[in-house]
């Protein structure tokens, strides 16, 4: 009841309201994505999924949400000089799409290593390069250096009010179509996606739990609703490289207040879900987007009977370096 | 304006009347499946390319359409003596699935050599196998006898007015969703498939032009048209595994007059079609299933600047003998 202004203020969060008005930015530039259902999935789970499939979306991940909703957020003037971001992965992507869209120059610092498929992707979309150290610390510094010297907005790929609001819209659709949900499971990497889905539905459907799944070998998130205090990770060892990231101040307090559990799925666990959803959903994921599925047919005893909304997250992977890949090319079936 | 009747009176083909009472009749049973656009595949074809995703059908396959209406059609008495095809391929599955729905048995004579996958497919659906020796003739003896020994109804997959109707409801949401189209690509084997969407068009969208799409090493329906003839081929060598079937009557009577022109498509061409559809729409398809596209690629001529609707017909594939796969097993990324 006090009106002394704390000193560490929350931070400021999206509202349901910031992202209804995300959602009316972005329609223009970003597929509804189908909801899809498997009869074979739910007999192996004893749940009955839902599935958004984000593959599908703009740039193959649901990325293109929160980057169309920063970009189209900014006002004419700062657009003009550009945005920037230091994610060589399919938020980079991303935002080279939506600044394309808009008409407006983009830059992605990517540590001089990234794979040739990753630069050309962001060249593809029309992008521009600038090559790091590859570290951590060299891309945030170079980024920074970047923005000071030209004057881009930065768009973090997930410490971003404008882009947690544009992920959260994955929610809105969902639910519009599947109707109830009794939980949400999405994958947890730096947590935007999560955060935005979790904002969106404690205020439209405050029933439905809302679970992250997470690696077991990149548990940060996971350490740190335990601790239950922020917990990074430099660099952990999993196939889901979508998941990668560490959560910051913005995801966290979403995170911390809002998600039920963060479940924790082994490598094995992750291509064999993987494989799964090319067998049976027919629809191609990159392992991060594998992570759900794998948490749910771990945990019968949360999933079992209920409506579940899994958010595959994207489908942007190397057909040539599959990882049940076995076969050598002479047993190839002609 | 004779009044004679002919010597050879026209096969009863599927109405429109009898494509809208499939539609009704196999609703329940089928999925609604998204139509899917591709900017990237839209600027490498010139055309303006809406995608019918029935990988993401029942089954696996545009087949359950077909399977379901043939099975649902059948009188309570008929139908309780089951049903019976001999197609090993997505037919097979889709008549076990329809046959489930019912509550009725189904049995499919498949050739004993035919892959374990094919075997365990149809008994995963409650379908019981019949094997024979591995050729047509011994199929369709086999077939022939088990039907008259047992009084099973015998589905076949493609030659049959219900079967056709089925299929044509492919073409029916396709239009509802993408409003109008110049032209359709479909695939053709046996001719099921483009027969129902070209009867359905010709009745609501008489200017939509029907192409079908046919590998260069199967191109007994090519060949058929340019005679004016029925021209059978048997067990082509083609990647294409569900297009290596041969019109008959009725779909040679659609086929004759409804569809513009039969294309056609080399192996190499089905092979980059099928990588393009994983990596660009991120949908698992087959290769029989990415010879439209392959013959839309090829002929700017005929597509480019046109509203072209494509039927992807189906996604079940060996994901451990992918036709790029190279990669030997100590070289895929971890």
């Amino acid at each position: 009841m006090s009106h002394v202004p704390s000193r560490h203020p929350p931070p400021p969060l999206p509202t349901l309201h910031d992202i209804r008005a995300a959602h009316d930015r972005i329609r223009p530039h970003i597929h509804r994505t189908p909801v899809l259902t498997c009869a074979a999935l739910d007999g192996l789970s004893g749940a009955r999924l839902l599935f958004k499939a984000e593959p599908l979306q703009k740039g193959g991940a649901f990325k293109a949400r929160g980057a169309c909703n920063a970009v189209f957020s900014l006002d004419d003037v700062t657009a003009a000089g550009g945005v920037a971001t230091q994610s060589s992965g399919n938020h980079g992507q991303a935002l080279c799409y939506a600044a394309a869209r808009r008409g407006i120059p983009a830059t992605v610092v990517m540590p001089r290593t990234a794979p040739r498929s990753k630069r050309d992707a962001v060249l593809g979309y029309g992008g521009r390069v600038i090559a790091c150290e590859p570290s951590n610390a060299a891309r945030d510094a170079t980024l920074t250096r970047v923005a000071a010297e030209t004057g881009v907005a930065v768009v973090h790929p997930y410490n971003d009010v404008r882009v947690i609001a544009g992920q959260g819209t994955c929610a809105v659709e969902l639910l519009q179509e599947a109707g109830s949900l009794d939980a949400l499971v999405a994958p947890i990497g730096g947590g935007g996606l999560v955060s935005g889905c979790a904002l969106a539905l404690a205020a439209l459907s405050p029933a439905t739990a809302v679970y992250a799944a997470e690696p077991a070998n990149a548990d940060d998130a996971h350490r740190s609703l335990k601790a239950g205090r922020l917990i990074s990770m430099d660099a952990p060892d999993t196939l889901a490289d979508g998941l990668r990231a560490s959560m910051r101040d913005l995801t966290w307090a979403v995170v911390s207040r809002h998600v039920r559990d963060i479940l924790l799925v082994t490598e094995d666990a992750i291509v064999a879900a993987m494989a799964l959803l090319w067998q049976r959903l027919k629809i191609v994921v990159e392992p991060s987007a594998a992570v759900p599925l794998a948490a749910i047919l771990a945990r019968p005893d949360l999933f079992a009977g209920r409506r579940v909304g899994v958010i595959l997250t994207g489908g942007n992977v190397d057909l040539d370096a599959l990882p049940w890949t076995r076969a050598a090319p002479e047993e190839v079936a002609s």
